[in-house]
């Protein structure tokens, strides 16, 4: 199968993870989201993400859900697989178990712990060195992980650790960061990967033009992304930025701390791709007032967009 | 002159420090400033502030600059001082001079150090006993101070302390935590304070919505939390609604952490309300994409609002 | 087999978990372990704690390491498992798991996520009813959960959930809260539940003077652990801390973050309770200072005890 | 007057700031412990310190304060003061009215916001830059600041930074620090300066046995420290330790966060040197059983040093 690699681009979404009301793994329900992003757009996904529920499952649930994924994606676009995990032992357990089953790719985010230039880049090597040749991903998230990575680490990361192919941009928006990166990567003539960003897509537009490859979040409308991405790439700004706009009140409204996921799985559930905005406990609940809200929200977005067509 | 109280209501715009290009305090621009968020419909003005560069300046600097505010307004709209310190003689003394000079009333913030619901409320206690019969606004920023204060600790705030006659509400965005507040006096019969809500104005008609009373943050176009304020009061939603969204692009932009203070004094020294955009040192500096791309945004918000108007 | 219940007192040993010097889990030096502990005055275990390496097992090397201990352990003393977990799911898997294999009871660490006194009840509320009737330890160690658990959440989770028998006191070092926790369950007449301490048995003189049941930490000594215990219950607090003190030189040395379990394996090597001091990756190592230091801090300890004796 | 150097050694005590029961400034007091401090080996005293009450006084008082101290010293040692802020212009102005009354040289603590090695490195060049010719001390405290300093920082301050003459060492404890820039200095034939090291002086042997050149710190006892670097520095490390033993429980209780300021002045005051032990608030407030403990360590402390002189 595909093996992630340096050429990632477009939109890799963070994909939920479904239950039923009575908090079960809802596989039905994944399928459907399967093709709900794929029919949008997605030209790759990441699973077992470090802010989704997927630290809610149980070993067993993982490998169920993993596996349901990948057979519905069936090779049609690359899969990664989170595998961040407090020691190298599980973090290579898990690394096997997705693999085998047909992940591209993992993604590894930085412990706490980590506290720094060296430590970080040390780690990055001896994790390197568990999972063997598979590509990974890294994840630069520093209001999740508490863990700052400046860009001349980044860069030894991607001089010193070959499968180290993609950055998972989320430092909040560092739009600096993918600047430095390019500049540094072009007059070193050093390796040049894959820059895909995270916050929501919240500044998807200034992303594009700065560098990156594309984004890697889990906004519940991936085709603005899709078409973010694409208009950038035709170098057409304006249309992407106005695209961008219309979406922007909604996107703003989901990227809430502590409820966005209620949020993203309120707007999926509505629009079909899952049968219940269920979360595992603990976990965000929207109120009556958040609903109105939302619904508010969506409409208005569907008349701006229609005036733009 | 008039004291800060519980119908504390509209845009208090916290206000920038200004400074000359060499680093200097920069009097003709705060006068020029205070003039600009007048004409723009401030209602109130707030300084020295915590995320400002308030906390660059020496006592005898932040003396002549609180002095220079308060001749300027002549009273014409309250201002509200932040006082926070480490110890409450500070507290003290600070509130004794803005006072004496003329400020309306002091904002005080939780030091990070405080632990739980107790805790919180016997520091403003001790903190309401040292300042006396001044009124103060309650700063609920947990991103900045690390603090989380729950909704029956400000209750307990506003039930046990008189002089708390203001929440600034930036707990972002907490939404819930308005309308928990104003359901909970609603049932009580407890005191009604006022909420004037920050985080960049990001959020300000669902804070309206939900009760708020206005803004309190320092957003480059206060003329827009100044109509969406109007609108949402006289209950027409859809068009505070569509006013935001043409701010909103640019609000975002202006929202990143570590750079928004600079894009702010950039758009405010663009916008002729101050000579220079320097920041004292350590601060953040714009790079020229980031100069382009705040350009391009403005551009596109005249363009939208001219659409709207 | 025996429950956990709120007459759990003594020393429970934090066990260690023993590696090969490549790295693979060593069950002989596990049954070893057991020995020295049990020998020694251990009146109980516990296994898979936060700051252990525990954390570094994959699944199933946890459930072949807590089987080995339960084994060997063959009910002579109750045996605890950590089983703090991101998701409820897995905490009551991994609870399921342990108890169907023979533990007394589980240990629970409040995740960093809770910020307040209500969110820490419900969350323990929530895990009660997940694992059902077996008895669970409450952690609380802010030092490393960044959750300050103050005494009246404490009390109320005792007074709410049954099946909260005990607290491992790690609130550096908090003496005052367990006097507190101690008044008011005189003053109320509610439930007494056990009291143990950690802080790697720093203060436990003090501890026990103030109505702590016993100690639950890793300190390579438990015979000091036991021998304290002993002497406080028996009001001989002169002596208790006259062997103590002998003991306090290199209890302080073990308890520095970072290198702390790096000591303590060194030590218990020496002592033949495990084969290899090895640490899995990630993990503190030793410089030959260090080791010089031990040494010299175990040959005065053993000329200050042989003193005392 | 004298210049702070990179000869510094010995032991610079933190000063306490005294104040009566009522809370104001007790000058008598403050030239009662400047005699104490001195009596028992002070080499140095350290004032305005980060953890110390000096941040609950006005800038008044802070000046009142420093100007006694220096008055009563009248230059018999050295005084370095405490600038920490959080803009260059107090830190400016700090200084130059310190060095203006009699100050040897300064103390800078990291900001908490820097995140990464070249951001500290910058921080103290434009701080250096602030402060002229003034020398000053790296204050390395990362339980209090959230900055951790790795090494080769340390060195790139030291070799970038000719007014750097002294690091406060508080990485607790660090040892390896101490060791590898001791290293680095030989090896390098870069520039020595002087390691004072903190942490209640709870590792004090260890740290002069790996080259520290003496404490920064204000236990209560300065004799202690006084009589461990004299020791330790004719080599007598058996004898250093035998006297840091004795006062071990004594030193490890008052290192407790949060009350261990209010103990160090109950003990002061006890001894003499200060009238009250009152604290400003917020501060820690000591029980009836805080108290018998300590007492009863006072009492063994003195039986102990009894037997060993």
């Amino acid at each position: 199968m595909t093996r992630l690699n340096e050429d990632a681009r477009g939109v890799y979404v963070i994909a939920l993870t479904p239950f039923t009301e009575n908090g079960a793994l809802d596989l039905e329900s994944t399928d459907r989201m399967v093709d709900f992003y794929l029919d949008r757009g997605a030209t790759g996904l990441t699973v077992l993400g470090m802010m989704g529920e997927a630290q809610k499952l149980t070993t067993e649930e993982s490998q169920t859900y993993v596996r349901r994924i990948l057979k519905r994606v069936n090779d049609r676009v690359p899969v990664v697989a989170g595998v961040s995990a407090p020691g190298f032992a599980q973090m290579k357990a898990l690394t096997d178990m997705v693999v085998s089953d047909g992940a591209a790719g993992v993604m590894i985010a930085p412990p706490s712990s980590l506290r720094n230039d060296q430590q970080i880049v040390t780690y990055y090597k001896q994790a390197a060195d568990q999972i063997g040749d598979v590509p990974f991903v890294l994840q630069d998230f520093p209001l999740a992980t508490s863990v700052t990575i400046p860009v001349p680490v980044i860069q030894a990361i991607i001089d010193q650790i070959p499968t180290c192919v993609c950055l998972k941009h989320e430092d909040w928006p560092g739009l600096a960061k993918i600047t430095a990166l390019r500049t540094m990567a072009a007059q070193s003539g050093g390796r040049r990967i894959s820059i895909l960003c995270g916050n929501g897509g919240m500044f998807l537009p200034e992303e594009m033009a700065r560098g990156a490859d594309g984004a890697m979040t889990g906004f519940a409308y991936p085709e603005m992304m899709r078409d973010v991405v694409r208009l950038c790439n035709a170098a057409d700004l304006e249309r992407a930025q106005d695209l961008f706009d219309a979406y922007l009140p909604l996107a703003r409204y989901e990227q809430q701390p502590g409820l966005g996921l209620a949020i993203r799985k309120y707007i999926m559930a509505k629009r079909g791709a899952i049968a219940s905005p269920a979360l595992r406990k603990p976990g965000g609940e929207l109120s009556r007032d958040d609903i109105a809200e939302i619904e508010r929200l969506i409409a208005r977005q569907a008349r701006r967009l229609a005036e733009l067509a």
